[in-house]
């Protein structure tokens, strides 16, 4: 028995799936670059605390998980929001405010591997740090759409939602931490029976209880904001309400309002988010391609406020549905004569723009023919021994 | 106090370090590319077994290594040709020979960190599989030179061996393999000294000691292989001698024998070598740059027999001598006016190719131009409330 196994979750990227990933990649770092954003690259592993006080104590069970030699315990990076609010922390002190990064990334988490989720996934995404308000918010969520326009995406929604309205009605309510992370998990799962039941055991004002019961299935246009009656009630909800309308209508401006659904159910998994979360999925899919939000507290965990806002767009899945579209540059297979006419035949056509791959082996003009019949699109060059200078084109 | 610390020997690239490593990638896989090599991804950790099958157990001192919650050992990736041998085994089988795959890849050794040596470095590489011969390898040790003249590098030497010719004027020796261990090493250190003290307690022919003592001091131009006496005797260094003149003869053909250098003494580290080995470095910088050589064993340890040559090359080094010589992209920081003209206007500027920061926190002017004063060669648009379409150039 040969030993080739690769751990559980993981996988080969052959050529053909490589060329759709770097499609994408180019795609998208182009577009953040004519927004002025740059790339940074953070380790593959930090420490788990530093993981932890950044995407809360939830995330342990889908961390990979080693000690280093010098005594700490270490992480592979779970994502890559933490990791630059910590790099901004460390390098971005003195910095002229706004800084806009962006990032290709791998991260790595422990979770059951099924249909395009693996336990080592890419992200692309982009950071917007040191700027409040609906403009900042606004410039990151249309970016997230141009980009799945740039990649060639055209049939999505991005759901859009601001944390604050949630914790604003819960925070008056008199639950404890328990019972709003319970509510918190059903309205995002959409489990409307279940979210009733919890709500009935509680004893909280009824008015509230049914806006939260209803929070799940209300998602369309703006006239959402206004289906939400107990927000009036509550200061925080209702400046939650007034700074999502900002963002809805800033989002007009930049020319994507069409792609953007207000959805109350919308409340994303990771600790950090402080203000407006959005997600964006495809209905022919049915999943979630990004996600995103602002995080003005998480960059202070590591020793220096500023607000932040961002998103993060998966790849794997993407692919799924994407195909290399990109004209492929024409290939040949060089063969015959003698090494000094191969070589400088090569050169030649390589010059050309052509991909040469070059016979090392001392094929015939029919081994390289029947080469070439299984590479799509690839002609052979056969160079005679005899004459000077007259290929034949297979 | 914070905890914003970062394991040992690893670092941050922050996007003037990132545009370099950046712009190196993409002349390698240019280059790469035109010779019809075509990227793979493997996963960034492999079993444990897996790497020491094809590294051999020497490397484990230097793994990263964690459990599985399945049970089994998993490590980082110390390098990539073990894990593209493995990929080989497993998903080309069946394949038309030779298949030529790159990388550009995040490779993990738990060293001691110095200069230029991190414990997560990146390299890019070439893999030739399924060819032996001399022409495959001087492909391969051709496009070498030619990376390292594309990404602007002119003062570099590769030096060139056949580990045949070490291997077979041991195998007949009579040491035993900790005594061939111990030889090789003081070799690749170049330390005459211990060498000769070692050779002395050794009980072997006297004309082998002297072939072999000369060994470290043995480089320059082809003459060099006319001066091991002890050759002759060897059969089997003897043929590696003829493969490496073939190989240097090719080199020529190739127009890169200018940059060649036979030395005896470049063994290479890790056990899967088998024929041709060859080294890069800059005597400006005083260290390696690249490496690579022909393992003809290592696919077939996971199942397939196929002979195999590739090198790679080490970014985080190369980057400390090349600076980014890209023309940047214009770059100009957009503000005033309302948000549709801004929208407006940087869309505009953005499809003339300039990258455009727009302002998201209603900054004044002077403010904008105090910002634009930060970021050298960025230029301030401004536009005015009250008129029309009349951008201010500041």
């Amino acid at each position: 028995m040969w030993n080739r196994e690769i751990p559980r979750g993981l996988r080969d990227l052959l050529p053909e799936e490589v060329k759709i990933k770097r499609n994408i990649e180019h795609k998208a770092a182009r577009l953040f670059r004519s927004y002025g954003y740059e790339e940074v690259i953070t380790p593959t592993f930090e420490f788990m605390e530093v993981v932890e006080a950044g995407a809360g104590g939830n995330i342990r069970k889908d961390l990979f998980l080693f000690m280093d030699r010098e005594g700490g315990i270490l992480s592979l990076r779970p994502e890559m929001t933490v990791s630059i609010a910590r790099l901004a922390a460390t390098h971005y002190r003195e910095a002229a405010l706004p800084c806009r990064f962006f990032y290709l990334a791998n991260v790595f988490r422990h979770v059951q591997p099924h249909l395009a989720q693996y336990r080592e996934f890419w992200q692309v995404g982009i950071e917007l740090l040191g700027a409040s308000g609906a403009e900042a918010d606004a410039e990151v969520i249309s970016i997230a759409v141009k980009t799945l326009q740039a990649i060639g995406l055209k049939d999505f929604r991005l759901s859009l939602n601001q944390i604050g309205i949630f914790n604003g009605l819960l925070e008056g309510s008199g639950m404890n931490p328990e019972e709003r992370q319970t509510i918190r998990a059903l309205i995002e799962k959409k489990d409307l029976v279940a979210l009733a039941s919890v709500l009935e055991g509680l004893d909280i004002d009824e008015g509230l209880k049914e806006t939260i019961a209803s929070l799940p299935v209300l998602h369309g246009g703006l006239e959402v904001l206004k289906r939400i009656p107990y927000v009036e009630k509550n200061a925080a909800a209702s400046a939650a309400v007034g700074e999502l309308l900002r963002i809805y209508e800033a989002l007009q401006v930049y020319g994507v309002g069409q792609h953007i659904v207000v959805d109350m159910g919308v409340l994303r998994g990771l600790d950090y988010y402080t203000g407006m979360v959005f997600e964006g999925y495809s209905p022919a899919l049915g999943y979630g391609l990004l996600g995103g939000g602002r995080y003005d507290n998480l960059v202070g965990k590591f020793g220096h406020q500023m607000p932040a806002t961002g998103f993060a767009l998966g790849l794997d899945r993407l692919a799924l549905v994407l195909q290399a579209k990109e004209e492929e540059p024409r290939c040949c297979l060089l063969g015959g004569g003698d090494l000094a006419r191969r070589v400088a035949r090569a050169d030649e056509l390589r010059s050309e723009g052509y991909l040469v791959e070059m016979d090392v082996q001392g094929l015939s003009r029919e081994e390289l023919q029947e080469r070439a019949g299984q590479k799509p699109g690839c002609q052979v060059v056969y160079l005679d021994i005899d004459t000077k200078g007259n290929d034949r084109h297979g």
